[in-house]
C-alpha cells in the first residue's frame, strides 16, 4: 500500500465513523434537553477515563489503551446501532450485528490498523483486562450519573426497576471499587426519591 | 482533602463539563444534518490522532497527552463560547475570555488534576512541543475536512475566502506535514469547484 493510499484509508474512515454522532442513546444530557448521541457520550467517557483513573481496580493501568477503548468501543453502533441496556429483545441478536459492523468497518482501515482496533474491541468486550474492565466500568458509571441527575427519566420512561439496574451495572466493583460503592448510594438515594422503581 | 471528597470534586467537574456537548461550533456533519458540538468535535480529534500519529512532525510522540489535550482543549468554550476562526471582532477578546473560564473550570477539581489540566491547555495554546503542534493540526485540519465534504458550506455561509483558509491552516505543516500537502490539494479542488472563494 502506497503512503497515500494509506493515508486515503484512514481518511475514509475518519469520515465513515462521523456517523456516529448521528446515533443516539436513551441517555438524556444533564440538562434534560435532548438525547445524547454515541459521539458526545465517547468524547464524555474519555474525560471520565483521565481523572478517575486513580480509582481502576488494579496497579499500572494503561490509561492510552483506555482511552483507545473508549473512544471507539461504541463504533459498531454506526452499522448495529444503539441497543439499549434494558432492552432484552434488542439484547437477543446485539452480538450478531455488531460483529458484522466490526468486519465492514475495521476492514476500511489500513490492515494494521484494522487488526488494532478489532484487538481494542474485542479487548473491551470480552473484560478480561484491567484495562477493559476500568473501561467498561466508566462506560455504565457515565450513563448512570446521568439518570440520576435528570431524576431517573430513561429509568421511568422504559419502566426500569432498581433490580436491573443493580444487575446492569455492579461489573462497575470489577472495574473501579471506589465507584461501584457511589453507585450503590446513588441508586439507593434514587429509589428513595422515586426517581427509580423499586 | 478526603477521598470521598476528592471523589465529589472530580464527579462535580465531570458534570460540569457535560455543557460541551451544548456548545455548537460552526462547522456542519458531513451528512449536512446539522451543526457539530464541541463535545463531538473533541471525540472526533482523539480518533483522528489515533489513527493519524504516524504523521506526526517527529519522532516518540506522546499519544497519551495529545488525546488528553484534545479532549480537554474546548472544555473553556463552556463559558467563552465557541470562537468562529474567521470572526476577527469575536477573536480580539477571546483570549481574555477563555483564560478566565480556565480559571473557573479547573479550579473544580483536586488541585494536582486542575494543575494538570491548566498545563494541558497551556501547552496547547502554546503550541511548542511536539504533541501540541500535532494536536493543533488535527484540530484545524478536521473543519477543514468537513467543509470540503459540505461543498464549503460554511465557508460560503460566512464569505471566507481561501488566501484565509490557508492562513489559517498553515499551522499543520508545523505539526503534520503530510497531513498539510493534503489539505494544499483539498483546498485547490475547493476553489476549482466553487466550494470556496478565492
Amino acid at each position: 500500500m502506497s503512503p497515500s493510499d494509506r493515508l486515503a484509508r484512514q481518511l475514509q474512515f475518519l469520515v465513515e465513523i462521523d456517523k456516529l454522532k448521528s446515533v443516539l442513546r436513551r441517555t438524556w444530557l444533564v440538562d434534560g434537553s435532548r438525547l445524547e448521541n454515541d459521539a458526545e457520550h465517547s468524547w464524555h467517557l474519555g474525560l471520565f477515563a483521565v481523572l478517575l483513573a486513580e480509582h481502576a481496580a488494579g496497579e499500572n493501568l494503561d490509561l492510552l489503551r483506555v482511552l483507545k477503548m473508549v473512544l471507539m468501543h461504541d463504533l459498531v453502533e454506526i452499522d448495529a446501532g444503539d441497543t439499549y441496556a434494558y432492552d432484552e429483545v434488542a439484547k437477543a441478536d446485539q452480538a450478531d450485528r455488531e460483529q458484522q459492523a466490526a468486519d465492514r468497518l475495521f476492514a476500511l482501515l489500513p490492515p494494521d490498523q484494522a487488526a488494532e482496533f478489532r484487538g481494542l474491541w474485542d479487548e473491551f468486550e470480552a473484560g478480561r483486562t484491567l484495562e477493559a474492565r476500568f473501561a467498561a466500568a466508566v462506560d455504565r458509571f457515565q450513563p448512570l450519573l446521568h439518570n440520576y441527575l435528570t431524576r431517573g427519566r430513561a429509568w421511568r420512561q422504559h419502566g426500569v426497576t432498581s433490580d436491573r439496574v443493580v444487575a446492569r451495572t455492579r461489573s462497575i466493583a470489577d472495574g473501579a471499587p471506589v465507584l461501584w460503592e457511589h453507585v450503590l448510594e446513588l441508586i439507593r438515594d434514587a429509589v428513595a426519591e422515586g426517581y427509580l422503581a423499586e
